[in-house]
């Protein structure tokens, strides 16, 4: 039988170089490719991704994954019954969709996509409705045809995709205190008397010695630059395009360098989990695969906020700022970086808003997109809905829906379920690092000195290397010796804000 | 009928879908894929060069063909006529070599690459000799499966992968009295009491300052920068990656900025041909193809030689160096800058070698492997029958084989009947540029004010548009009215050089 279980990694090898070379021509289109060559792009893109799908569910796969689990000495080895477990739910999952329903959920998307492009360009909510209402009917199906998880609602169904083992109800549990926490720490911060100085973010710096600085940054919080690449596209991304090649992208204006910089250290986050991914030993395979968009989002914003963020990470920062980018940055002191970086101001776009609102605008949409999937909201009702949570939550009226409820891209496309792993991962990081602090106190004075191979070691060991050996909600347990909660998260943006704001506990 | 031909159509532009990936592939390998990536970069490409392959030999082409060839209707239009001539082809060719044999030329292609690698760097023509036995071996059973084409012999079997329709006679023909006047002009300029300083060769140029010099000359020569991209490599290429993206490379260092523009021209002359193939309209179809490698490199030559060595291009290109990358060549002339990158020098190395030693290369190496594919030379031999070669023709000793007969890659790698078609370029490109100036006698003086729109509207018109429709030989015959000769290169070679060099005539 260990022939079935080689021909069973070789058969994943295959479909991760198919796949793997998708995510070149993906990566490309974002960074590279000329303009005319989007059409054909697309086709390229969709043939391969066919002969991918063709492959992860050929019934061949099925005698495979069989043969293999009724194999008692195969199963007996942790690293392979881990594999068969996720193998077998991957094939199952994906062997749940009728093919009519899969090829109508791509045509859809991208077609969607499309109306939500000059829906959100004329600001005009009716031309996009239909497609809410087509996504929103399919993912109905969709979620009909894996069936909700144990203890789940369907819209849990869809959830899966994005987050295996959560379900809403958990959520809820977790959001509902951290919803209630974050509005009087948000209404104490516009209350109080103090407000950071903005003038790091107006500081006019070249794009080229930005790039510099980035660079360096990057490099020294542990990214290999042998086996991977930073380059610059519209809207940041990390690519773990294959083995051995891990690309993140950032972007530059001329002013605003500490926000390049978020968006540097945010990718570089995902991008030190990609490479800390055993891809080598496991090609294809479910060990080498990230756990849970939560726990690769956990990864992005320790190292965005926990680390980035932070009074000792600016410390060290500072004198490679000034050292690279002098003189446009020469007049500011450690602390005007550090709070310019944590200012608080409630805004109406999720992608602009600061570390402590960003969560009300997804617990916003989460309460929304579950209320279309169970039919409790109407899309066409769903521009009001929104507006009424915005002031709600944070206080603000949108002038249009462009930027209110179309202003993301996960509906149209068809993603039911995606926003709440931004918050989780969040809730993650905060608890993780209490964690971190606790088994090496010494962590932040490190940071300040530049030194972050420690950290880096240390979410190799207990988060990257398992890939989805365990479920993110048994790896948080593992980890920190609790569930998930939502007090690290507020205990962080508590202890920073207060003192930033001068505001007394 | 008509559904086969659709059919047709269809297949082909599914395996252009893969190969277009491979091209993207090979291309990032190049210019962008990180250190680490590339052993399972080889892989990736393995497997859909396999997946390509199974497609353009699959038996339901042989049907879809033999559908369409019985199809009268189908074939009195010209354009699908000349499709299914070279679909026929094509398809006939790839199904004369056994499996086995693809696969030991796939893999002795791999291995020799490797040993020729180490070889060169030992510089110890023992360790490569093995690889080349096994080399003329596999090409010598490869030539008797396609079989010699009418009126050939063996080597022109292998010849017409690179140049179908060309014979080794044929070549001979000409290449007999070009060698023999080359030779007279190389040995007149050696003996001539002028030569060229060579100042601009070392001139330092920063290279950014080389990069925006190049990109301007691309974009004002007519490459379309919307369809195509620009980088840097180790070895300067081209690939038409797929419909809409054609990019070219080059190379820099701090001095030789005429050798990078020179690089940049000749790339571009690949890419302008590139460009000008009909892809969109005939994806993946034969129509839309490159027509032989000696036409490539007629477009290259041309761009490279004809315009980028021309007196008329230095005059409009050098208020463009000075505005761009002065104060560094400051100093020069038209004339200097003119003279210098015509220098004639008898060297070594055939990359590295002037517009005229240049061909004595390539008839050397035409020579030699067709010895060794005739059985007459045994690749033991090859290093002596190399240096005396070199002796006899360029009056050139070489200290070591890594200089002389393992400079090259393309025996390890298996490429036999490569070589000639560098000189046909330079044929071609010569005899088509009378054709040109007898049609545009003001094409110099447009040059000379930096107007190439004429002249590249012609070279569509008249070579890139027709894709793979005419042989190379009639292609030549309908443009210049006369068949391949060798004197429009001398007469070019001549009266540049003679003037030059102030030689009498």
């Amino acid at each position: 039988m260990q022939d079935a279980y080689t021909e069973l990694r070789d058969h994943l090898r295959g479909i991760n170089k198919i796949s793997s070379a998708i995510a070149l021509l993906n990566w490309d289109q974002e960074t590279m490719m000329p303009p005319s060559a989007g059409a054909f792009r697309a086709e390229q893109i969709s043939l391969l991704s066919s002969l991918a799908h063709e492959r992860a569910t050929a019934p061949r796969l099925e005698e495979l994954i069989s043969a293999c689990e009724n194999d008692a000495e195969l199963i007996s080895q942790p690293d392979i019954a881990a594999n068969l477990r996720e193998i077998r739910y991957d094939y199952d999952r994906s062997r749940k969709l009728p093919v009519e329903l899969v090829a109508e959920l791509s045509e859809t998307g991208s077609l969607a996509l499309e109306g939500w492009k000059a829906a959100r360009e004329a600001s005009d909510f009716s031309k996009l409705q239909p497609w809410l209402e087509k996504q929103i009917q399919l993912n109905q199906r969709k979620a009909e045809c894996y069936g909700p998880p144990e203890g789940g609602e369907l819209y849990d169904a869809l959830l899966q995709d994005f987050e295996p083992g959560m379900t809403s109800a958990a959520l809820e549990t977790i959001f509902g205190p951290l919803r209630d926490e974050l509005t009087v720490l948000i209404s104490r911060i516009a209350d109080a008397d103090y407000s950071p100085s903005q003038a790091p973010h107006q500081a006019k710096v070249a794009i080229d010695l930005q790039k510099q600085f980035n660079a360096f940054v990057l490099e020294r919080i542990g990214f290999d630059m042998d086996a991977g690449r930073l380059d610059v596209s519209h809207h940041p991304f990390t690519s773990g395009v294959g083995v051995g090649d891990t690309r993140l992208t950032t972007r530059y204006r001329d002013t605003e360098f500490c926000d390049s910089l978020g968006s540097t250290m945010h990718e570089a986050g995902h991008a030190l989990y990609e490479q800390g991914l055993p891809k080598a030993a496991f090609t294809g395979q479910p060990l080498s695969e990230a756990n849970s968009l939560g726990i690769h989002e956990s990864q992005s914003r320790l190292w965005e906020n926990q680390v980035g963020r932070s009074r000792q990470f600016w410390r060290w920062a500072h004198a490679a700022a000034q050292r690279i980018m002098a003189p446009a940055i020469d007049g500011f002191s450690v602390d005007e970086l550090y709070e310019a970086v944590n200012t608080v101001q409630p805004s109406l776009i999720r992608v602009e808003s600061d570390e402590a609102t960003y969560n009300l605008h997804i617990m916003l949409r989460f309460d929304l997109e579950r209320a279309m999937i169970r039919g409790e909201l109407a899309v066409a009702d769903l521009p009001a809905a929104w507006n009424d949570r915005m002031k709600q939550d944070l206080g603000l009226v949108a002038p249009d829906d462009a930027s209110g409820c179309m202003q993301d891209i996960h509906w149209a496309m068809g993603a039911f379920g995606y926003f709440p792993t931004y918050s989780l991962g969040n809730l993650f990081s905060s608890q993780f690092w209490e964690t971190i602090i606790e088994a090496m106190p010494e962590t932040p004075e490190r940071m300040a000195k530049g030194e972050f191979g420690e950290l880096l070691g240390w979410l190799k060991e207990k988060v990257h290397v398992h890939g989805r050996r365990f479920s993110a909600t048994q790896l948080c347990l593992d980890i920190t010796g609790k569930p998930l909660s939502h007090r690290p998260l507020m205990r962080h943006l508590e202890n920073k804000l207060h003192a930033i704001y001068r505001l007394t506990c």
